[in-house]
């Protein structure tokens, strides 16, 4: 499972892994209602991470690993808030969280570590065989994450 | 009831206002393990966090606010993480979070928004009629978020 956290929406992608091909599960987003205080709003986030967590049992969470650099720090404390509560939800089911950084998710996914927003979307469609580009982007990014994470943890070669 | 959130230590304190006197009811602060996963990390501070809400049930959980500007970001994007659990722990069970900026507390709590630090504890201690200075700091600050969230809250005066 890859998960792409945000205050405002939270894409997140469950895909398997059969014969050496990978499948869809899963996907879609978890919002939060934007007017509301922060602790509903992670309280949302952190209620709809849990029920995808429980009924798929993923071996994993995967995320984007953070940056050092942001230019809004701000925004990137915030989201640290929902990345925060979404770790959370996978340490209370048991289940690890793995965090690869975004150079190498593009990498993995596209063989160029800079590769634009459209290539990797292509490539998750792709690799999913897929006949639309997930939408939102926050769920093309989630399940990017989610098969670059199997990759490196399966494949010595991405390591 | 205020708390001072951090990934090694989270300092929390828990005050009752009786007779325009505050009291000390519970202060503490959770640790996590600094070598554990953070998702392992978060999950003790956000059970350590909901058992002394539990037990306490305060009126309100406060913070500080954030900030716009930090020299680290990334210690303050993990802070980030700690913070939306803590969020998380008062939003399920119902309590209202509230933050005030860090100058403002400073100046509820001794007059001057830019008081040094041992300045405030002894506010702290003043306040609470205390023998002697509460340790570590993070619980010091823990409890001067608590007190000045009633005078914020009670006190037109402060507001």
């Amino acid at each position: 499972m890859g998960i792409d956290p945000g205050l405002n929406i939270t894409g997140y992608g469950v895909v398997r892994v059969s014969g050496g091909q990978f499948q869809l599960v899963e996907a879609g987003v978890v919002r939060s209602p934007a007017k509301a205080a922060i602790e509903v709003r992670l309280t949302e986030i952190y209620s709809g991470v849990v029920e995808v967590i429980e009924e798929h049992r993923p071996d994993f969470v995967a995320l984007e690993q953070l940056f050092s650099h942001y230019s809004r720090p701000k925004t990137a404390i915030l989201m640290g808030h929902a990345r925060g509560v979404i770790c959370l939800a996978a340490g209370s089911a048991g289940i690890p969280v793995k965090s690869f950084e975004p150079t190498k998710v593009k990498k993995v996914m596209t063989g160029n570590g800079h590769a634009p927003k459209h290539q990797m979307q292509q490539a998750v469609k792709l690799q999913l065989n897929l006949n639309e580009v997930p939408e939102p982007a926050d769920v093309a990014d989630a399940l990017s994450i989610a098969i670059c994470g199997f990759h490196l943890s399966h494949n010595p070669l991405f390591g």
